[in-house]
């Protein structure tokens, strides 16, 4: 009875890495010191469950961001031709010169905040050269235009997939135990939406953005490229057929890479609308893998929110800022490290000698 | 016809320090420079304005945060026997031992920020030993119990003020170009609330809040408190005459130093309720001292939102904190650097040859 199933099967064959389950001894025990501290209880807000998560999520009650590195995706999209963005294609390959100039914002964070820094050429529609902050993972140059086939085949995006997952464990293994998660693409809100849309339900009309400066006829034009494109594949829903169906190389490498740094207990950090759709992706292919994601900055991009809504996640920053790269990602790194240095150094009622709320 | 009016009016006298205006053509020039970085326009969100403030502020395109300070001003409230905090007061000078000590909240966020800390004793029930850490400003052990008469003279509220713009106005002399404006004092929130009332007009209601941790009846109970202390004093609405009749000495310190620190031009940067109360009664006192102001977190406290809304400021992190000691400032002062590290170091669209968004 099974084979004409497996035939039928629009999307079999892939295994995500295996993520272990955090450590919920830990967490408690790291909630309990929490209520110790020289604070009314529950007073370091947010930062309390995050600096509880870094607990669990690396096991221990000493934990540390080490070696924090910075992974910033590019790719370039089909549809840019067909007038989905407000830059040109060619910006791609030229923010990516920027990045390993060390010109781009993500550059300027990375070095604020001690982070290293890599970029992944995924789908470059160029040729570069050797650099020691390139890694050449280019799997084409370009996905093909959604609104006329897929965008890549499933070998491509099972190798984006394959390709992102062994960056992001190569990383850790060099020493790395947190991962920012930045990307790049000419196109790639547009995709995201596609994307939302399929993994949402929600209206092609709700998921649909600005992006990098759209006035409102380009988002309007931008909004009948996707609407042809959905009605090209209307049924689409598995994470796998979507990024076939209406993926970027870097969408998909980017859900690979949550997926291998989770699988080896890193801690993911994601910045805007375009990596949190990545993440929903990775989330439908191995649910545990949000348990090792902190949510870095609410974008700008509208569609954000409602996606983080539907996460149920709430990300530490809001600043409006909406240039992906990772900047926002870099940008709660800080608040990480305040959560951990709090958490450890901070007296506890009893070694500060200060009289808790209950000997008042 | 005017010889009643001056020996009626409520509070003469007070000439708060000079504040300079900021460099309007300074902060056009660095609007300017914004729109040339390789970002799409205004992308980088509220780093952008924060970017074109600083340098407004500090009269240059090449803005640094120097020597940055903070200074947490610690005080103790007569009404605190009448249960309006959910700790008891001898919370506040224990809470500055700890401060002395290294091991508070704030002591952890200004060493991971490389912030100078001092504490200014502006009036807590206790005598401390000299410590390099520590100023003795101490106007008196607490203050009055509001409920029943004036919480403090007009000598002692003018000597607060006073006391509070040359402390900030020595940080600055000696090499700090932003303070960090942080307190202590078990049942300030509490007078808080009256001083915020007095301000906007606002119930009490509406300002009231659980403080460090009040339960509805301990809720119920200030409130009752607060309503006594108002009803004994009904008309006040001067800034000098509300801190005189419900303030502490911390908060009236507070706005002292906002203002000797803004005159002396310094990014003034604010923390949670107590502090952003001080704040509008400085504004009160001369408007231009929140061009100098930085908002910094919005407390969990749940009136700061409306006070914030009313000073018609939003502050840059929201992370559900309520300890105040100044936590909150600390914390934003990473995305104070990250403004400036953006504004002056990353490529322009020119010197990176990247393509504009008219060049599509």
């Amino acid at each position: 009875m099974s084979e004409p199933k497996i035939k039928d099967s629009p999307a079999p064959g892939y295994v995500p890495p295996l993520i272990p389950p955090l450590d919920a001894g830990v967490r408690g025990a790291a909630l309990a010191r929490l209520d110790r501290l020289t604070k009314p209880l529950g007073a370091l807000g947010r930062l309390e469950p995050l600096a509880a998560q870094l607990c669990a999520i690396q096991g221990t009650l000493t934990p540390e961001v080490r070696a924090p590195h910075v992974l910033v995706f590019a790719a370039d999209h089909g549809a840019v031709e067909r007038g989905v963005s407000a830059y040109p294609r060619a910006v791609t390959a030229q923010m990516v010169l920027n990045f390993l100039a060390g010109g781009a914002a993500i550059n300027v964070l990375a070095r604020q905040h001690g982070l290293g820094l890599s970029v992944i050429d995924a789908g470059v529609d160029a040729e570069f050269g050797a650099h020691p902050a390139l890694i050449d993972a280019k799997i084409r140059r370009g996905t093909r235009d959604y609104s006329a086939e897929p965008a890549m085949t499933r070998e491509e995006c099972l190798a984006a997939l394959e390709r992102g997952a062994s960056i992001a464990s190569m990383l850790v293994e060099r020493g790395a135990n947190a991962l920012v998660l930045g990307e790049m693409g000419i196109g790639n809100t547009a995709s995201s939406t596609l994307l939302m849309h399929g993994i949402t339900g929600r209206s092609l009309e709700l998921c649909v953005g600005r992006g990098t400066g759209l006035d409102d006829a380009g988002v309007a034009r931008k909004l009948a490229v996707l609407k042809a494109a959905r009605s090209r594949a209307p049924a689409v829903a598995d994470p796998i057929g979507l990024l076939m169906e209406f993926g970027g190389y870097e969408i998909a490498m980017l859900s690979g890479a949550m997926l291998g740094g989770a699988a080896k207990r890193a801690v993911i950090v994601i910045d805007g609308f375009t990596v949190t759709v990545a993440s929903a992706l990775a989330a439908r292919l191995e649910p545990r893998v949000l348990d090792y994601a902190v949510f870095g900055h609410r974008s700008a991009e509208q569609a954000h929110r409602a996606l983080l809504g539907h996460l149920g996640v709430e990300p530490l920053l809001d600043l409006g800022m909406r240039l992906g790269e990772g900047t926002g990602g870099a940008a709660s790194v800080s608040l990480l490290r305040s959560a951990i240095s709090l958490f450890t150094d901070m007296a506890t009622f009893e070694s500060a000698g200060v009289s808790d709320k209950d000997s008042a």
